[in-house]
């Protein structure tokens, strides 16, 4: 292993961001007081910079996605009720549980062909109104959708799923933990999407760089509910603005770094399709997805032979390697990751 | 309509049945007492003859199979953790998402080919272990299947389902509501299946004919844990032997009655499927799948022309109408209610 | 001991009494259906009865007090909100810890000085409505007051109550399991106190004498919410109709008979209080609580000294024994167990 | 009003601490990585750090104090339990319904004559083993005590209270939010408390002065489980070290300042305790409650009128205004602070 962690190029996740000199220096200048009570003018300040973001009425500063995803599920619906999710959903798989330990929510979790909902599958899996079915509250949609490798759920098909379920009187919640990515990818604001969503959560802390925290946004009723909820679910933070002085850097700043890393993931994709062995779908943002066709590649000797090489990556289901672009990652780091690719996947294959 | 109800053929479901007048005898003379204090004689007979029917250190009577099943989960599911489940499990879909609202406990939905568990299935959805993902504290296993049509889950592919779940530390819970019809049809004894699971479930006032109440069976310790679980769900019943009469007499005496249902349903399947426009598959037990193959065939329209000629069905799914056998429809039952499918379908296709 | 349970003066509660001969005629003679499926005219019967009893739209049976309490409680209280209710209430500190472990549901402990709530100390325990407190949801009152000893709380103190409560915004639930025995002994109807709740219990299978269950009254709208709770939680009885003709059979013939154990429990508390080191107060109703005044007296040793002449009475607290009424002790039940007293405090005071 | 917040006395709370420069350039130069994935070593090092102060095995940072309580009652507490705690507990009355909200936790309060706990009013609130009463899973013990005015629970009887809990099976969560104070007001060890604990909470974002954040130690693996519920409920934050640095600086360089607080506390007590119509208690620590005896002073037109003047206080109780001390607030502002309730003490009462 190289010597030092600033040597590795880290794909496990953009979550890994460590912040820039002009982030650090945001956030030791950050005017702060104690936001449980009110009094912090920069998380205020963040807050409605997101709210305007998002087109809604008002937004809050979480300490964590999985918080302000569990306040999204949580406001809108009641225990015993369902949630529908596509079956490979953030929410479902990477959150503890914590829908139904914390809400008594039922996930409805929906096969999909391509990795993202669409209306007919969301129609079919609203439950019909009767005694003797649970009834659908909710529906969380993804996007961009990270197990299906950060692809963005097209404008389009989200305002029709929004449709259906509107119809059916059943409220939406986005996990936009990437939305920012896919709205540099589209060229379509955040608030386009969010538009379509009675609440929308995207995260700071991924592609945007900040060390930490996400938001979530709705009507303003709503925000108080989550209001609440945040600070029972222990989202209380006192001089919270150190946090927020780096997101609202980050949003001030940060968006256009985005577009590079989504040209990166594409390099890095057709890179690695390239290799013999490995079949990599180009990727509509940051995220992608090495699926090992040759069966001599085994993913836990393969993961560990490049950090040999100082290459991290992660497993991502019994076959297939993931890897995410963000801004710690640059165009030499995409070259390293694609040699050393290159090299264990030859000495793998003998 | 019919002038009397016990002019109409019920196949809505097996627990539509009326107590017989020998039944009603021996809840008449049941000797009861304060059940919640432990008094009750006949609740404890009952519980006896449950326990060693399923070959378990104990039982306890329940109001209902979902309360029965709840317990059943909660006694080994902690808040967080998930259950494995096929996606047309009676726990998941019928039981107002009892086990989230209850017990926090989060169901993973595992798609079947042929609508049973498998080992390999299982194996698959139980999360491996790791801090980022949920813990899989249980399996649950339904036998006969409901949604399937009644179909029985061979002894060897439970124990095989089984099998990998104690290998990953993973708790087995048996909902066998309808475990009676599955030991009747195989010949092969309830305490057989109840061994394969931890804990198990099975209905008294389905198919057996009781008016009211389940059986939850395990070991000694698990059912004072479930004892508690009971009076916290609101299942403690005083003179419940009024109940339990019922009960006892239903395990003495009923189950030859269901090799009857069994037989009746073959028939219904076999009269069913000559319909033209109609596929009825034949059936494991007592319940009969109609498939509406004709487009010109309406499920609600058939229900409707069918409750005319006193025949009640119940639609499942899109296109599926279903019958279940019991105690009270006869052979002439099914003779009318075939005579009655035969007329209908054929008005409707014109 | 004597022979037989029947010897026994049972005065552990008036949970313990057993179906009369004609009760269990009507029993045996029900006319039933699938209540689940809204088919049994017994259930129905029954359910239309009590809600005009109590001056409410309608009302639901269930399997038990607790779990109609439950859902009384969960109907009104929000997860994280708190109801009040009196520091010896029954939900506090007999069901299980049910509204904490089913709704999330935290209870606002008051300590009154008389066991009986008043307008002032709920406007006192109802919280200011700020961010920074718990917000409370419904208050519950318990009439007549089982650890208080049967005591009746006034018409125009529970009016109060109420007016404080709704003035607040906040909702009553009416713990009536004895709510019968308030309104035989003042002569004021049932719906009379309903009148001053959102939604009212009460007992069949307590003084009125029914084996099993609990009615919960409301308006239309709150009582499906109610229905589905019942069914959650494992109250979806089938052939309920058994029991209901129990409750059916109690609402028209039992009501007198609680006037009857009133005058038992004054006579027998008069007795006991005769008895040097004994204390007892004369009783609203059917409870008679034993005050053990002389050191001398354990209240184990004088159990077991009881049991022995065939009297069973309760411990309540250390140095408090209860006695409660009901149609299956007599007068000269009463008669036997004043002297088993009387020989076993002289006995244990030497 | 002061036109900036710097010259306000803010005695709202030893939450509003704004980090001082040299806190800000620690925060500023953090080594930091994605503490989800284990990275972060600045979190590491102050995990390490607290838990040797604490003597405990080990120790996780939370993002506030009531979710590392929350994750202390829930470690031990299992859904339907009771936890005994005061009547006054900030578990109780300040955080939401958390326990009950998402532990299922029922809270059994205990009025005590002094504020605090003891062992015998423990062991009486402790319920007996029996399937009719809850079960006591858990003590929860504050110290120092909030709204006791800061008082210190002295060690003996804090090891009293633990004392009866082993003996009954019951665990003791000690919510040492401001344990430093209490710690630095005796001489004695913070270990030497939490060694009377199964966990042990404490706030580094009150008197400590870090912007954010709280601990919780025990043995490791109750910390393990506390790591997922930590998660689970939105606590897993990234790149946290921004903030654990902040914790570290507080945790090497302020306890010292304490002292002071406590000196200053009891200063502004003799001068409050001098103006006529006012009574303050000597206090133990850092928090000073001034009871307003005269019916003239009415507390919510006592604080504008001390906002106006530039002090900030708030109302506890019907006749009580809470002063915190903390190291953003100097012998100066005791002074103003004085001087301001002299004023408008006298100018109230005419």
């Amino acid at each position: 292993m190289p010597e030092s962690a600033r040597d590795m190029v880290d794909l496990r996740s953009d979550t890994v961001t460590r912040p820039s000199p002009e982030m650090r220096r945001a956030i030791a200048e950050a005017e702060v007081g104690d936001a449980v009570l009110g009094d912090d003018p920069t998380v205020a300040a963040l807050e409605r910079a997101a709210a305007q973001l998002l087109g809604k009425e008002a937004a809050l500063f979480f300490p964590s996605g999985i918080m302000a995803n569990t306040a999204g599920v949580l406001v809108w619906a009641q225990p015993g009720t369902e949630a529908v999710i596509d079956a490979g959903g953030h929410i479902l798989n990477y959150e503890e549980g914590a829908a139904a330990a914390w809400g008594g929510v039922q996930l409805r979790a929906v096969q999909t062909p391509d990795g993202l909902l669409d209306p007919d599958l969301v129609a079919e899996a609203i439950r019909p109104d009767t005694p003797y079915l649970p009834q659908t509250s909710l529906v969380c949609v993804e996007n961009t959708h990270n197990s299906a490798g950060g692809r963005i759920l097209p404008l389009e098909r989200m305002r029709a799923v929004r449709d259906v379920a509107r119809e059916r009187g059943v409220r939406v919640h986005l996990d936009g933990a990437r939305l920012p990515n896919a709205s540099v990818a589209t060229g379509t604001p955040m608030s386009a999407w969010a538009a379509e969503a009675d609440t929308v959560m995207f995260a700071l802390s991924k592609g945007l760089g900040a060390p930490v925290g996400s938001i979530l946004g709705g009507d303003a009723e709503t925000m108080q509910r989550a209001w609440r909820l945040r600070r029972r679910l222990g989202g209380g933070m006192r001089q919270a603005g150190i946090l927020a002085a780096a997101g609202l850097y980050a949003l001030e700043h940060n968006f256009p770094l985005l577009a590079q890393d989504h040209r990166r993931a594409r390099e890095l994709a057709q890179a690695a399709g390239a290799v013999d062995g490995i079949q990599a779908a180009v990727p509509d943002t940051n995220i992608v997805m090495l699926d090992l066709e040759d069966a001599a590649l085994q993913p836990a000797a393969l993961l560990a032979a490049l950090a040999e090489r100082g290459i991290l990556m992660t497993q991502f289901g019994p076959r297939r390697l993931r890897s995410v672009l963000h801004m710690d990652v640059g165009d030499d780091g995409i070259r390293r990751a694609a040699q050393a690719l290159r090299e264990v996947v030859e000495a793998a294959r003998g």
